[in-house]
């Protein structure tokens, strides 16, 4: 990806049952790559979980944690489905991969 | 956590295998907790895996990456657990949490 850019840390713990929350996590990440400035999304949960998604600027960001649908999914997010979660907004300053 | 801070986003996809991994991986995260500059690491697995390590500066980053026995993790982890990974560096610059 393109320097600078950010990175969105959503770190997460889950209540007991599911209440649709796999289908709301998925219509999410796909609303998600629809935004302007929208970059990528990885996921994985084990005991906790972990979304990181990426963005070209603060501004798409903010833009996106206004979304009116996202405003929803956030609400259901806090009475339904989470019990806990920490949101860390990253300036991405270095980045190296390595492929076999 | 205090800022300004740093986190260490390791995305990984794994090969099939262990060949010792988990004991590794859990020996690793107890070495990073003994580092100078740690301030804590987040984990989860499913398809890809998506490790966070959080630290107070640079400096601090750069000596885990030189850190002797994390060098031998990282040549077996290049010759026998990953496909690919990514490193990103990058400046904690918001935060916020909620809890039920």
């Amino acid at each position: 990806m393109d320097k600078p850019y950010y990175a969105v840390i959503f770190t997460s713990t889950r209540k007991d049952g599911n209440h649709d929350y796999m289908a709301m996590a998925q219509f999410m990440e796909k609303l998600a790559k629809e935004q302007p400035g929208y970059l990528g999304i990885e996921s994985a949960r084990e005991t906790i979980g972990i979304t990181v998604s990426y963005w070209e600027s603060l501004e798409a960001i903010a833009a996106w944690k206004q979304n009116a649908e996202h405003l929803v999914a956030q609400k259901r997010g806090i009475r339904e489905w989470y019990k806990d979660y920490t949101v860390r907004i990253c300036l991405v300053e270095r980045e190296y991969s390595w492929s076999d």
